[in-house]
């Protein structure tokens, strides 16, 4: 359908004013996210939703017309989930932006275009703090985090976003809105339907409000940093250290990566180290100089080549920014094909050889991040588009890299989902049985297809 | 449909020897669970599966032969989830007892038939914990947990079972085996199957195998027991602790469930007192000793009229004993209707105060113990059966419980489930919207509704 066909008046009557956007030069910044994906296309419509009841608006329009719908927070998601199609209605939440904190409860009811970062600076003030904390929080939206299940460095200890989802409302695909959970911390009644559509992508409907459960504020916490000669001394010492402890932080960065932030930081990172773990503890005090204590003990029997530890809380954030730079500080160097691969911890070792090998075979640089402790890796292929042969290997290894985590027992997105750009890798992972169970769960929720088609399910 | 109609030769040839019971006075054992519903009837037969393949046999042969499925564990129940219905095929889980500990993915890979307690205890051999603890945890097993998303005393601060299991096998309505997710920590791939199983009360599939996360030990925990004068000052002093604090348990019990444990226990408890709080730090033991220190002020504020901190394990573990002992104490005293209702957290002296005010009116005993720092308590009815009117009223009662705590905005159940017992008042809980999404799952996955009619779902 294009433009001069569809009538928009029933969707401008039932919006506030400045709220549909249709003009080409105003909707270039709603087509993408950070994947880039390829297959996107030109919405009929940007509709930019302040409330429930908008985005009922807009799906009803959508029903009636035919669109498609498409629903994007921030625009910084990393696996084309928020790619606008052809004609498609896309639903910004970018405006929906009201958060309540309840501290008797220890939760807050947001909605879903508040950043990560916004949220958690807002609870902070009541001494609360909302944990998942992706590498983006700055420039994720809490709705994407609740899309994709977001992780991040602190989910090695205390989980991912689904754990600190309590309750949601959610627009369906018939217009509905129905809300489910609520601020209670145990709730049995019914299925255990929020979790559902945690994780869902914009697949099954959209996510107008969610209720957070909350923890009191973290203790500040202690800092390791150690450097390996090996890459295999660092994954079998995160393997050692989870099989017993529980830091609040285990991330890694390879040799490309240290590089690549040293580069950028001039921080003094030791360039020759072939891997660099940076490793918190929020106990208290004496315990968290402890638990460092036994861990530095384990690296140190791995042959680390440094270990550095600090209990100044400034000191130790700067490496954590050092971590949190590694995407950004690679992608100056290229673009990125980012993966999310994880793998089960025994297997950590085994893939990040296997990426080292596909690196070689296909003559693609792949620098590895990761949040070690969850065996979730972020490998990031740097390639040169305006090098089409460049670019076709960087493709390949890319399906290698999952391919290979699959092999491993391991999956092909830890935490940035499926979106347009995994899905062909989804069915090899999960097997013809599964696969038929989510569409099963798609077409009873989604019947006509309507969410976002072509993320994690066909178009 | 009657034994006598009911050709078994399909299913005595599929499964192992002994593994089919067709005597009534075998079957006698598996015909109810805790809850006694009353709508129950006699099976068909009872499947003591062994392993999936069994599992799978059973359902296909019920479907061959148009019986319902009713699943069960150990018969723990207490909401009515696992009772027989008449011709059905029982599915009893008590022989499929394996378990395979990794402790390098710090993970857990178990058939549903063995206890929590016996899963603990394997784990404890390798320095792991599996946290969730209902009180029953001795005679419930791991499968009935996954079934009603069990939670426990120290939930708290660690969760409840759906936060542990990574991965499932689960035979769906055809007879179909499919495995969800596995031993990785962190897994976006596809839509949260695993998590729409935990909690789904044997409505959509069973569950012949689970993966379940696990943690380094507990540390040795400090114990705190502290009495109150008035519920109201123990209920707002649990508020004011929950609003900053992590206790890894924070329990009350009423003073007719102090009174019941003190009837068989003689440990010199207050009789006089209104309620009681048991309360635990597991930091590490200087944190512990601030935050138990900590909470005894918040006790003393709300004039707490015996404070008792102890760092002795034994000594500790008494009072929780203690603690698991109330719903059995008072059981002692009569028939019990068992409520499992929560609320927020600052409507807990209202719930508690309302249920003393239903007690009053329909003139029955009600008890309560709680897990009070998620806002989930067990008001216990108790009832003479041989008195019509009087177990009227505590019908009645019972009702009136859920309907409050719907009205505090609250739930019908924190962690039993809902089962056959609380169908009736769920839809007044989620609502219509809610309800036709619990519907329309239902429908996709078990469309001939063969799978426990009536628990959760009308029959």
């Amino acid at each position: 359908m294009t433009l001069t066909q569809l009538d928009l008046t029933a969707l401008l009557d039932a919006l506030p004013q400045d709220a549909v956007i249709t003009d080409p030069d105003r909707m270039a910044s709603y087509l993408l996210d950070r994947a880039n994906a390829p297959d996107g296309g030109t919405p009929a419509a940007v509709v930019r939703a302040t409330c429930t009841e908008d985005v009922q608006a807009a799906v009803r329009f959508a029903v009636a017309n035919g669109l498609k719908v498409v629903t994007r927070g921030a625009g910084s998601g990393l696996s084309g989930g928020a790619t606008a199609l052809e004609g498609c209605l896309m639903v910004s939440t970018e405006r929906m932006r009201e958060i309540d904190i309840d501290p008797r409860t220890r939760t807050v009811r947001v909605q879903p275009g508040l950043m990560n970062a916004e949220v958690k600076a807002e609870v902070a003030k009541e001494g609360l703090w909302y944990p998942p904390d992706p590498s983006s929080y700055e420039i994720c939206s809490i709705g994407g985090n609740v899309a994709t299940n977001a992780g991040g460095l602190c989910c090695v200890k205390y989980g991912v976003t689904t754990d600190y989802v309590l309750g949601l409302t959610v627009v369906l695909a018939d217009g509905t809105a129905v809300t489910l959970g609520g601020p209670r911390i145990k709730d049995k009644a019914g299925l255990p339907l929020v979790k559902l559509f945690v994780g869902s992508e914009g697949t099954l409907g959209i996510v107008t409000e969610a209720v957070l459960k909350l923890l009191p504020a973290q203790r500040t916490p202690c800092t390791m940093v150690a450097t390996f000669g090996k890459l295999d001394n660092a994954t079998d010492a995160v393997a050692e250290i989870q099989r017993g402890l529980r830091p609040s932080m285990l991330e890694f960065m390879d040799k490309a990566c240290i590089n690549a932030v040293e580069d950028l930081t001039k921080m003094g990172l030791d360039r020759e180290a072939e891997a660099l773990l940076v490793i918190q503890s929020d106990e208290s005090t004496a315990a968290a100089v402890e638990e460092l204590a036994t861990i530095e003990a384990i690296c140190q029997k791995h042959h680390a080549t440094e270990v550095f530890t600090t209990e100044d809380p400034e000191e130790g954030e700067a490496f954590v920014t050092a971590r949190r730079m590694a995407i950004p500080a690679v992608e100056a160097k290229g673009s990125l094909l980012l993966e999310d691969v994880g793998v089960p911890l025994p297997q950590l070792s085994a893939l990040v050889d296997g990426i080292a090998a596909i690196a070689a075979n296909r003559q693609v640089e792949i620098a590895v991040v990761a949040h070690a402790g969850d065996g979730n890796t972020h490998p990031l292929i740097v390639f040169d588009p305006s090098d089409a042969d460049h670019a076709a290997r960087a493709q390949q290894a890319y399906g290698e890299v999952m391919s290979l985590a699959i092999e491993l027992g391991g999956t092909i997105t830890g935490e940035h989902g499926v979106g347009r750009l995994k899905k062909p890798w989804l069915g090899a992972q999960l097997g013809d049985d599964a696969m038929a169970l989510n569409q099963r769960i798609k077409d009873a929720l989604d019947p006509t297809g309507i969410f976002n088609p072509g993320t994690m399910f066909e178009g």
